[in-house]
């Protein structure tokens, strides 16, 4: 296998896009990609979306974007793990340059979320449809139960879950990108309307239109392009039970866990060599419960600890410099591309005024469901 | 690259199956191909559907059957590229075996179309969705185009085209898992309702419920398991522009020039090394296109070529011995995969009354839309 670098990144801004379509988000993403990358040609496209369907009514969507940007011909496969549906089209990106197929692959994500009246009833459809979305559980639903597990097993209070969007909210004020750039308060989270008890509106990732896309070429290829690379150094995917009621434990993510394990054994390093993670926080629980699963706390820990201020500036290992999908936005197959970028800004020092001091390896988790799917990748800077 | 086999296979009849779900077919096909590969335990799963979302209201789907086939825990992902899924999920277990991330790979596809109540509009979204489906163009009615002007171009006669299903439905006679093994006759064709002129019913391949799978691995371990496998020798994918109206000749479909270019130059081979082909007759037209695109026939000259005869037993190059789409059926995210089957089984000698003598290499062809996309495979027998 041969190794992979990241040698562009382009995203659009993640929110309530009125006026663009899903192919005017993609094709903003991936053409500042291949120009950020120096390159107006691509050997071959990935585009992650969980219902382009549904939410768009538009399938063969990785042949329209093929076509909107200007690459008409090459090959092109849409790629779906329902929320992962981002981070597994980067693996698919990486296999195909890994294995020597092709040399310069765009991987991109969109997911076009505004324009259909029951937005909550499309993600049901990463669920288990015959026994969980078909009987009415919806995904605040089910991470409601995860959340009232984890806080009557380890003693986690309300006020302390708050401290998860709190914290996502603070570092997204320095994303321009985020669809919620603001701090708010305890007050705020403790208020919000409830959405599935002991979830409240600000515990859920919100509802978004965005796209992302990254370049990835062979390692030893980079320099031709640009100095601005980072090498894709550890990639682990993994599925778990497709139904929440499979879990053997309502607080545990199986499928995480594993797709770290062989990240981790592919990159040779620990979580202690992390120095930043982007996790998929689809709710406050996920973020603590993913942040375990990957090895930064000790089970029933994580809540505690970034209620104590852990997981941010100043500690060991940051999680969510973006703002993360609480307040960075969540478009469903886009997100786990972006955090793939905000991992390539932070080890280029692209990242602004969210710069990580002295990030040398980061890690990306994205996941389906309610831990049906999840992809890792750990990325270092070279 | 590492070289790689197909060392099992398996698949649902297809047809109206009302007694099975999406995740019965799929697991009945891919519990019998690790059967046929004599295995237990696969090291990662790829799922072609092009709309479980609109048809089943079930997304994530790669994870559905990764927990129903009993493999929770391998990596997994859909692939989607319209009636091109299965094909593309082949070449993406290809490229995860090839590249040396994992050994023995499943690639199957499904779908479930008999389940709502608008198959064709579901269909429409692998068109272009702003410009043709939105504006009423159906399926048939951008193949009725091209049939059109074929006929036109060419002088092809409305009873010359209708010898391509008649042979279609000859060869599917001796499928058991087709879902129309019985011979048609020319008065079938020529009366049956009008589609979209000059396209009638039997002119267009059916909606049909079913799944298929193979399993792969790579070529040095093949022996391991089984006697009974092939190489895949060449494979080719590409992309054509979404929409008819972008195609600069109405009688033409560049993606399936383009991907079997690709393949023929992968596998070291021309047209006239190939014994047979399974091509995408999603339409009576499209066999006749696609095989020229190939090269088994001049431009122009497809048509009057299966009138007079040839592409059946006999032939030095036989097209559709399964029936095609037309008559063994088309659900649409399984097509691709069945495709490979058929060429396993004959390269394997195991078509039974099917069985084209000295068979040493065929083709497939998969494709996505009205040539949006398309993934041609070469088989090898060993």
């Amino acid at each position: 296998m041969r190794d992979v670098a990241i040698i562009g990144v382009g995203m659009t801004r993640f929110g309530e896009l009125w006026d663009q379509g899903i192919r005017d988000m993609f094709a903003e993403a991936a053409l500042k990609a291949m120009d950020n990358a120096g390159i107006n040609k691509i050997d071959s496209l990935y585009v992650g979306a969980m219902s382009s369907g549904l939410y768009a009514y538009q399938e063969h969507i990785a042949s329209v974007m093929a076509d909107y940007i200007g690459q008409v011909g090459v090959p092109s496969a849409r790629v779906e793990s329902a929320c992962a549906s981002g981070g597994t089209a980067v693996r698919m990106a990486f296999m195909e340059v890994a294995s020597g197929m092709s040399d310069i692959v765009l991987a991109g994500g969109v997911e076009k979320m505004w324009d259909v009246e029951d937005g909550t009833f499309v993600l049901a459809t990463a669920s288990d449809q015959e026994y969980e979305a078909y009987n009415g559980v919806t995904f605040p639903g089910l991470y409601a139960m995860m959340a009232r597990s984890y806080m009557d097993r380890y003693g986690l209070t309300r006020e302390e879950l708050a401290q998860v969007p709190i914290k996502c909210h603070k570092h997204a004020v320095n994303n321009p990108n985020a669809q919620y750039p603001f701090e708010i308060s305890m007050n705020t989270v403790l208020n919000a309307s409830m959405i599935a008890d002991p979830l409240r509106l600000m515990d859920c990732s919100p509802i978004t239109d965005g796209a992302a896309a990254v370049i990835l070429c062979p390692l030893d290829r980079a320099k031709e392009f640009t100095n601005n690379y980072v090498k894709i150094k550890g990639v682990g995917a993994a599925t778990g039970p497709i139904a929440l009621h499979d879990h053997k434990d309502l607080t545990r993510l199986d499928a995480v866990k594993l797709a770290g394990q062989r990240a981790y054994a592919m990159a040779g390093v620990s979580p202690a060599d992390i120095n930043f993670a982007e996790v998929h926080d689809c709710f406050s629980i996920a973020e603590i419960i993913t942040a375990e699963e990957l090895g930064f706390f000790e089970y029933g820990m994580g809540g505690k600890a970034i209620a104590e201020g852990r997981g941010t500036y100043g500690d060991k290992i940051i999680i969510n410099s973006s703002g993360g999908l609480k307040a960075k936005g969540h478009p469903v197959g886009a997100t786990g591309v972006a955090q793939v970028i905000e991992a390539f800004e932070q080890l280029t020092g692209n990242a602004g005024k969210r710069q990580i001091q002295n990030a040398k390896l980061g890690m990306t988790q994205n996941m389906g469901g309610s831990g049906g799917s999840s992809v890792v990748h750990i990325l270092e800077a070279v």
